[in-house]
């Protein structure tokens, strides 16, 4: 049976599993389901000025691309200049405060063309964009990509980087990171977002000349707390490990935090499972 | 946040509590996320010889319509049957011993239905289908729905109805009810098949005369075991309950069994929590 029948048996044990981050039990088996590879992939790579643009854009994607849309990925100016600066990548439609980059993902490809086209002429129209480029060929897009992706391979070359990984609403998403920016001032070299704009998943980093103890203090709990009043998770993919741990009680409900102790207990009354993560033992 | 927000904060105590069957606690607060509905709906109504044209076309389907695809529901000769004679409704298309209702669901009519027609047309030069129309108007598209679903309303009317929620493997999806239907014998009025073929799950339905406890003994444990061996699930979409409890030891792990037993013990010390549900206390 596939990984993800479905099955109305019981408890759904393996979503227990699944980001317990080994303090629950062992994985000894897997069972893999792989979606087919879509007939045909397209982007838009856009150029945005405000990031309430970049929120009326990426509505209207939804509304356009609807179906075929399967990635919208955020880059601030600050991020670009990075990877300017450091491998000596260019933004291919010149500069702006932010970018877009807009996938889609479907089984025909003209009618993709067709969408796509159409939604960056819309956001043209209504001026929710003030430039981009719709790319079809596949190694262009590869290279499109590439600059979003290698944002993260920088951060050797940036001293040191704090790295987090929050989402957050999506009117809140951004605002952190102006936030961050003043709340830095001089202490930071660099304050730079991008990221999932789709799934609210914001990449905020920071960079400083190197690794001080008292910025780390300076900065945590105070972004932990913040991301809390702004409704937001303090670990979007990366889970809580061993760095976040003595913050669970800070932005959790006791009760879930006493429901996930209650059951950590119970399956492993000895806590040999990955000591020391998710909770905080001091 | 939506509902679904992305979260690596700790367990995932959501998905344990969904399907639990209010056996580890109740729900006092919830969230809900609103997809936005479809601008356009369309469907493919099809009449098959076979089961493995059903599969044929179920494949094709998946290629053809990919991302727009929203439903494939089959309904097998017995089932419309039931609904003419109790209810007359008729198929739009003539007899067949098989039908596949073929949904979509996307944003741009045109390109939709470019897409569904295509289908269609492939699967009748390849033979995988011997008739079928193509319904774009909104009154029709639920008149041919009220058809499949009006199916479970003929229950009251066809004596007593042994109804069963089953996922299968698709190999082995309609080799039950052929199967079923030789075992019962002149023990059923009849035997009938239908259900979200997309998603594997299968609802089996046994109609006779009256309630009789002896045609529940020969049905069951023997169809239960009959799914295990057919590696589904006993339980699609509506949960162990009072009524399958008894049979969770003979079609689940016992290991399983072991680590869900511990977490009610856990949660529910005193048992109080929709006590006879899910395990069996004989």
């Amino acid at each position: 049976m596939p990984a993800d029948y479905k099955d109305n048996t019981g408890y759904h044990l393996k979503h227990l599993f699944i980001g317990s981050e080994g303090t629950l039990g062992f994985v000894t088996k897997v069972a893999v389901q792989c979606p087919t590879k879509p007939n045909c992939q397209n982007l838009a790579f856009l150029g945005l000025d405000t990031y309430e643009n970049v929120l009326e854009t990426f509505k209207a994607s939804k509304g356009c691309l609807s179906e075929i849309l399967s990635a919208t990925e955020v880059i601030d100016r600050e991020s670009m200049d990075v990877v300017r600066e450091h491998l000596n990548l260019r933004s291919p439609i010149g500069e702006y405060p932010y970018y877009l980059l807009v996938e889609t993902s479907g089984s025909r490809d003209e009618h993709d063309q067709d969408k796509l086209n159409r939604f960056v002429e819309m956001c043209l129209e209504k001026g929710f964009i003030l430039g981009g480029t719709v790319v079809t060929e596949p190694s262009k897009f590869k290279d499109i990509w590439s600059i979003r992706e290698k944002i993260p391979e920088t951060f050797k070359r940036e001293g040191y980087v704090f790295c987090y990984d929050f989402t957050l609403p999506l009117q809140n998403y951004y605002k952190l990171v102006h936030e961050m920016r003043q709340y830095m001032g001089d202490r930071a070299h660099r304050v730079f977002g991008f990221g999932h704009l789709g799934d609210g998943n914001l990449h905020l980093q920071i960079s400083v000349k190197e690794f001080d103890r008292d910025v780390v203090d300076y900065i945590e709990p105070h972004i932990f707390n913040r991301v809390k009043e702004m409704k937001g998770s303090i670990s979007s993919e990366h889970g809580i490990g061993f760095l976040k741990a003595k913050y669970l009680p800070m932005i959790k409900d006791p009760s879930a935090v006493q429901l996930m102790r209650h059951l950590k207990a119970s399956l492993d009354p000895n806590g040999i499972l990955n000591p020391y993560k998710i909770f905080y033992h001091s």
